[in-house]
């Protein structure tokens, strides 16, 4: 693959002084995704696309130490290469790309234009719970608490509101995270409205149409998840009981 | 409503640097209260009322990224137009008026110098709570607590005692957060001291005469609140038996 | 008690570039304490002796804003006046003295070279598990965790080893703060080597022979509160059965 | 021992403006490490070796607080001298050495280029959890979780996979740091594989090929603590029946 990077790998492309700019937000976000835990252990990953480029962090690193330097960036769009064939326009030459892409891809390929992955512990108990009580096939439902409103109703179709009930589908995990995106593309259809995929006993996908919105809704499902495994233990029903 | 607000827009009653302004406090306050988990995924608000001018926090911003430029500013005593008519002294033009307002307003009416809004989980798992043991219409109390005493026993009738059960409201949720306002009223005439309203599954509004004063006594609530949850996972009553 | 205060009031006993001196000391600690919520809503205090001064956090202020300029300086040895007639050497003419002065003065008789007053929930929740299980005239105790190493045996007795038994005193609360004196000198005489003493439904008071020994102390305690707390949900007694 | 101490002490050894130098990454790394609370209370420890020295965080200071000047060198190779005459080539005067180090030398001796110590709660807890459940010679076990992957199978296999059951060696805590380098050694020969034991009601040492691979190792492991402690308490089994 090495052949394939351009000569001169296209430094400038990460380069700004501007902190909007997606290599200095990626490392940002990172940084503030480790301090809630959901990325530590070089877990997790974070992309966004602007225009037709797509910026992505790289795999295996210290996510709260990330630098611009580190980010890897793809053509959007990207032809469906298989992942060894895949041509990163810019390309740290001592980093691997992240396992996450072709997951990434999926949601920008739906008009994302943020995606965040985390190992949310909330995120992972929650799976669990749902396996046990509801069965391998289940999704993650919760009703009637304020936060929902933080979740989009679907693409241009405004927010949630308190009496909905968000659902989560939740895919099974893989061996290797390239291969969960077949049944992530699977959710995403089943579930044209979702913004976010639950992987069970790994953690999360979350889009949005822009950074703001990616982390935002993060932040409001990690809310919901933890909430939801506090009340299990308090034995407060999910979906309000009518 | 854009014609409404006046040309010059005066961005002058935004900018200062004091530290201590009103447009300078709230989004450090915001950056504080972000950092407990209160106000997470744009969720939550704070106004502060200074001489004829109240300060208001927008809507649907992260609320830890705020600026000065960002803050809304309505004149007081505000007359009580119907929401679509209230008219913003200083309005940003890309940015909602958060629908917090005419609680806030119910506070500053009764005598409130700063107003705060949070989801914190603390205080909707107690709503949950009180709900499941006592019905929906109970009130959250707690008492023999040492930190009951940063709660005020009411408008110039000094702290609460050691001894004393703390009382605090709760009120349904409603589908739009400017419909809470009857209910909030309607609680602040009921507990004519109480300088806190719970919302169900929502979270909660804590007010007090100044900032400090308003900051100090969402913290010992919010204290209260989560040793509330630890004590019911651990079988211990709210009130003390006698 | 104003003509009481002298004229030039000693600012220059809080004024110093040394990051060490105490009343630097102070509010640093101070703002570290509230980070961990030991002294959130105004709640807590922090004491230093130095030479013959004594330098007190205030009362009712938001311990994390703290300056050097709010700290008061006692005289040491401090006669036992009333409280109403203690004599400030240093006074912030806007500011309250701390109702824990007695008990810092308590253990600065004793000894000690620094005193930590904290209203953490896991030092809360002890006091309410121990009254349960084992009744009101009971202490804190646990053995066999290798933070116990942390605690003095005693003055001059090195640390506590692991197969040690930790034990705590718990006095009951009192409605006003200087009341415990009584009590928490009494505790201090049954138990001639703690370092601590808890106070029921209230916090902890830590002490130790200079500012570094009380800080680590009061962590590796609140470590151990914690650590009880979590072996009690999870059914784990406190003192390792044999 | 002073006699041996060179007069020159070395300091040159713990000076560097890089900042990935032992003497500067210690500090840094200690105080990440006490705002996760793993080394509060002056517990815990870290050590790095380079090329033919090894760096040592000293024994029962504020690890927050930590400077390089802190630091102790001993050289790599170690004689195994009893720890009495341990030959230390640079040393700071009013510091004790860690009593950690001869399990340090155990993890450089078998390759390892950094090692941790921490007194995670979560360590704890789960050991306590592994011998109620399974009896004092059992190991901690999980299966079938993401973050599994950030673990290595052992030295030159690559990282555990998701299906693969990480086992953590425990072994029992002695009243001297020191006497468990013997059941430590004995863990490693049991578990070859291994890059972490667990010290029943103590914590854990974790060490890693270099600072980095230590420290995220480290993480992914107290993810795992934390998240198998929260799988008890929702009665969710650590390994996944099949």
């Amino acid at each position: 693959m090495a052949q394939e990077i351009q000569k001169e790998n296209n430094d400038h492309l990460v380069q700004s002084s501007d902190p909007e700019h997606p290599a200095n937000l990626i490392p940002d976000l990172c940084r503030r995704f480790y301090n809630w835990g959901w990325v530590t252990g070089t877990g997790g990953g974070t992309s966004i696309r602007r225009d037709n480029h797509i910026f992505i962090a790289p795999s295996g690193v210290q996510k709260e130490m990330m630098k611009s330097d580190n980010i890897f960036v793809l053509e959007f769009p990207t032809p469906k290469y298989p992942p060894s064939d895949r041509k990163y326009i810019r390309k740290p030459l001592d980093l691997k790309p992240s396992a996450c892409t072709p997951l990434f891809l999926a949601a920008f390929e739906r008009g994302a234009g943020c995606c965040i992955h985390t190992h949310s512990q909330w995120a992972v108990l929650v799976t669990l719970l749902v396996e046990r009580e509801k069965g391998p096939n289940a999704y993650f439902e919760i009703s009637n608490i304020e936060q929902i409103k933080g979740i989009p109703r679907g693409k241009g179709k405004g927010m949630m509101g308190f009496y909905d009930t968000l659902r989560i589908p939740i895919i099974d995990n893989t061996a290797f995270e390239e291969d969960l995106t077949g049944s992530l593309e699977k959710a995403m259809e089943e579930y044209p409205d979702t913004y976010a995929v639950l992987v069970r006993r790994h953690g999360i996908y979350v889009w949005g149409d822009d950074v703001v919105k990616a982390k935002t809704q993060c932040e409001s499902l990690d809310y919901l998840f933890q909430l939801a495994v506090e009340m299990h233990k308090l034995g407060l029903p999910w979906v309000k009981e009518t």
